[in-house]
């Protein structure tokens, strides 16, 4: 060992002791006869003191930033402590420094506040992971998947690893594939997620299954996406839907108290349709309220009384109407609400635009519809959604309800944030389940799985999948934390017969339904037990926990937009031999 | 839940209970009024009892195997106990019957000792899965790595995940390599092994780094090689090699005790040249001594003294002459004899012959060279080799000292194999140590490394660089467990200059040092600190502990000798579509 103690450990306690430490170089402060170094590794900073005169000293002030050093010397009580420091009321007063490696000037700064740009800090992640903040953001992930595992294992969990090389799986993303050598021609795929091989390790009776794995999806990177990406991923045999929800509700409560050393509350349950409707959103972010009021009734009523030519077409034409009611903003200025107006409008959110009304002081509501509305609507307006007095009423209309919902949603959301509301350090968990089987897609013109195909309808609605099989729930549900979806599952189908009309609903033919998912039907026939499961998105959970916009920072190594790894270079040109080696062509442009 | 109990919990005291059971049919068994069925889970096997009249009686009459059922019913004492089951003591007097799913009969039996070849197990391995004695060694993985986990993480490790999709590496084996729809032409490799992210970590200051990780190479398989395989993959900074050696030792102890409660002594070490001289391999199995005796000397020197046409030319001109003593082997008849003979004559052995000689009970040796030698030299053989009254001498020569050695090596181990020295179920560790830096490649003419070329010479050895580089030893070190390499590993260099020796003695220039391992020596120059680790293989190091053969039985679901998985169908043919995405073409043969 090159030390005797970490940078992270002495105290005053220590005073007197002769100690080894190594680490780097984080600062150099010359003060005449004196030079500082403060000496950081992984598990702190140490201060080391050099006094004119000793060899040290006149070694320590050729070093620069970042050199790795080892030293030898006497822990002292210091003069100025600092309190912000762990070991910040001792240095070491160093008798023997041996530069270990010299090191060049890094092309940023090694400090929570770096200058080193985004494009900068990935080429030379190596040295980007030398920062406290970015490395504590791995450590927590560690922490995470070791308390994962504990919990599991605890409950009987069996972790087994599933291959990596696998077949192209039916109706998912795209896959990664990877060229087969010894069988020319043929291509293995990354797994998108190990779904059928868990399924197959319950009709194994493995019981319970989980495993922290990669997995893969070659789609178009949108922000906060990876072409790989981690999943704690769940499966259990011979359980209904209220065993899997108690079980991984246990396990989050286990992070939350281990982890945070926060106790978790009984986890609250909405429904996929309440969730749409108050919150505009599969995943709500509950930390605050401002829920969504439906406002269509109130606001057909008084156009029903009206003159053609007096009407608010915008209104009077609307699918929905719906409002949030911000607590007391009423006191934003015009310039704002234009602000508010312009945020709705862009192209990715694509609301036509936005009414709101001030409750004033006296109770009188002021619109931006007044010329349309009596204050008698819009005092019906304001009870309905329980506004006061300096409250602020945003209203979103359309056609299509869950478009103008998602748009709400968006407004909501915002409105979170500007408030305040939606702090990184307070979580609000809740299970959304009966989620819809399925969803109608314009696209393919037909019904598509809304979790996958293998998902259980609720037995209380199957007679509904020969009448509207839209309005079919599912055993799905997701856990959903702060509006970000950290898991989800379903309790999926065992049942060969309820199997093939799934298929049907779905528009496969019989003979599709055996090319696509034979391999799992034909393991089915051989005994299956009622199974369900869930995975949870590891990179989303961490970076929650870690109150972190982007799941990238707390990746070792990510990638970035184009799919590509700056630092190791990755995607590269390929020797010719390996493409020979691998019966494959280029295609020229 | 479908279960109130599993079928591996139920004992006599629980006599009297009403419980809830799900399972598999694993026998049905009809005698007279009674129908009696094993219900297995992963837990154990419960015993069902179903009385004629009743409903339950009917239904079960008309089961097979691998049906899944839900039972409820009275735990009661069972008439005919069986002492060779857990739950032996108890029965199910079921009350109620439900077929959770059906089951068309497997294609082998679900049972230990099964029906089912190779082939058809692999195609079927959901089914195979289901053989307690394929789970259990999944089982015992899941603990070991779990442990593994527990360990490290006690001693301050951080696992942290390193990507899949990486650049291709230079002086490895072959890459499976993944093309890249986003930027077209180009290809990801997916990684033989994790080296040079975990010594980056070491630069980004980790200290500790482990990680449990799938690895890949495209190599064409032998037996017990996987294209996909899993390290335990561990990085240590500023440490010396009895560093990682304690700490690792440490992490075997603890394996060796939590899992099979066995107190591992204190590891011996033993040289790489010991290790090749006494047993004639760098992965010596332990479990006996057997070890080689070098007979050259005192043949020569018997040579020395005869007349030129009655010299044994076999010896005579050998560069090697070595013996192994089998204890009390001496009965060996002809054929047996003939039989070894034939065994190091086999082409992948390669020997020319084999020499025996017997002691006999009077104390005469006699050989089946006593024409060429006198009882006098034979006697001075004996001697040297302390064989006794009863013991057998196998006596091997070469030209190359080392092929000879191996092929000695092998017979060693099939001698320990015919004697039942080789137990499975006892464990013999060790170290080897003391690694050549490098091999002579006949193939590339030229020195290679023979771990890698960041491995550090031993510090007394480096002024041998420029003198004799074939005979410096390397800070590299295998743990081997019952003549298996488990893990190895080494001391990595962190001194720029002397890494840029090493690269010269490879034969590289500075240019192609820097096109190949560029990447890592600029990280190394923002200051890297001493560094080294270790990798095991998790797929042997749990054969090993399940005292399998062959780490394809540790594996859910492993490939077949041509890198084809027959249950998944993978590789498979790719869509036309997926093709032209990724711009390539299949050449035609």
């Amino acid at each position: 060992m090159y030390r005797t103690v970490t940078c992270g450990e002495l105290r005053l306690a220590d005073a007197g002791k002769i100690v080894t430490l190594a680490g780097w170089v984080q600062r150099i402060r010359k003060m005449g006869g004196m030079t500082f170094i403060d000496l950081r590794d992984r598990y702190g900073i140490t201060q080391l003191a050099f006094n004119q005169g000793t060899e040290a000293f006149e070694k320590a002030n050729g070093l620069g930033r970042e050199f790795v050093l080892q030293v030898v010397g006497q822990v002292i009580e210091r003069q100025a402590k600092n309190p912000q420091l762990p070991t910040g009321e001792i240095e070491i007063d160093v008798k023997q420094l041996t530069i270990l490696n010299p090191a060049v000037t890094p092309p940023f700064t090694i400090e929570d506040e770096t200058d080193g740009g985004d494009d900068l800090r990935m080429k030379y992640r190596y040295l980007d992971l030398r920062r406290q903040c970015v490395r504590k953001n791995l450590e927590l992930r560690h922490k995470m998947a070791f308390e994962v595992r504990r919990y599991l294992d605890e409950q009987g969990f069996l972790e087994v690893e599933t291959p990596v090389l696998v077949n192209s799986t039916p109706e998912g993303a795209r896959d990664f594939v990877v060229p087969s050598r010894m069988n020319p021609g043929l291509f293995y795929a990354l797994p998108q997620s190990p779904q059928t091989l868990k399924q197959l390790l319950m009709v194994s009776g493995f019981d319970r299954y989980f495993q922290i794995v990669k997995c893969f999806r070659d789609e178009d990177l949108r922000a906060d996406r990876q072409p790989e990406f981690t999943q704690i991923d769940c499966e259990m045999s011979f359980v209904e839907q209220e065993d899997i929800l108690n079980m991984f509700e246990g396990m989050s409560r286990h992070l939350f108290k281990t982890i945070l050393n926060i106790d978790l509350p009984k986890l609250p349950r909405m429904t996929w349709a309440d969730a749409m409707k108050y919150y505009g959103s599969d995943k709500p972010d509950t930390r605050f309220d401002m829920t969504f009021v439906e406002l269509h009734d109130i606001f057909h009523a008084a156009e029903a009384n009206k003159a053609e030519e007096e009407r608010f077409s915008v209104f009077a034409n609307a699918a929905y109407i719906g409002g949030i009611c911000a607590k007391g903003c009423a006191t934003y200025t015009r310039k704002q609400l234009d602000a508010l107006t312009e945020f709705v409008k862009r192209p990715q959110i694509g609301a036509k635009g936005m009414v709101y009304a001030r409750v004033e002081e006296n109770g009188n509501v002021k619109s931006s519809v007044d010329k349309f509305y009596s204050q008698d609507v819009l005092q019906q307006i304001a009870a309905e959604m329980k506004a006061e007095s300096g409250d602020l009423i945003l209203i979103l209309s359309g056609d299509d309800a869950m478009k103008t919902r998602k748009q709400l949603s968006e407004l909501r959301l915002e409105m979170g944030k500007q408030l305040g509301l939606r702090d990184p350090k307070k979580f609000s968990c809740l299970w959304v389940i009966d989620f819809p089987m399925y969803e109608w897609s314009d696209e393919e013109n037909r019904l598509m799985a809304m979790h996958h195909p293998f998902t259980s309808p609720k037995p209380e609605d199957i007679p509904l999948l020969d009448t509207d099989p839209a309005s079919v729930r599912a055993n799905a549900y997701d856990m959903v934390i702060n509006g970000v979806e950290v898991g989800g599952g379903s309790i999926r189908i065992h049942d060969a017969q309820l199997q093939e009309k799934i298929f049907e609903i779905l528009g496969f033919t019989k003979e599709e339904a055996q090319t696509k998912f034979g391999f799992l039907m034909n393991a089915f026939k051989y005994g299956a037990p009622p199974h369900g499961g869930l995975a949870y998105g590891l990179d989303r959970f961490v970076s929650l926990f870690a109150g972190l916009d982007s799941i990238r920072d707390c990746i070792a190594f990510p990638k970035n937009n184009q799919g590509r790894d700056v630092m190791l270079g990755a995607p590269g040109v390929l020797d010719p031999i390996q493409l020979d080696e691998l019966m494959l062509d280029i295609r020229k442009k």
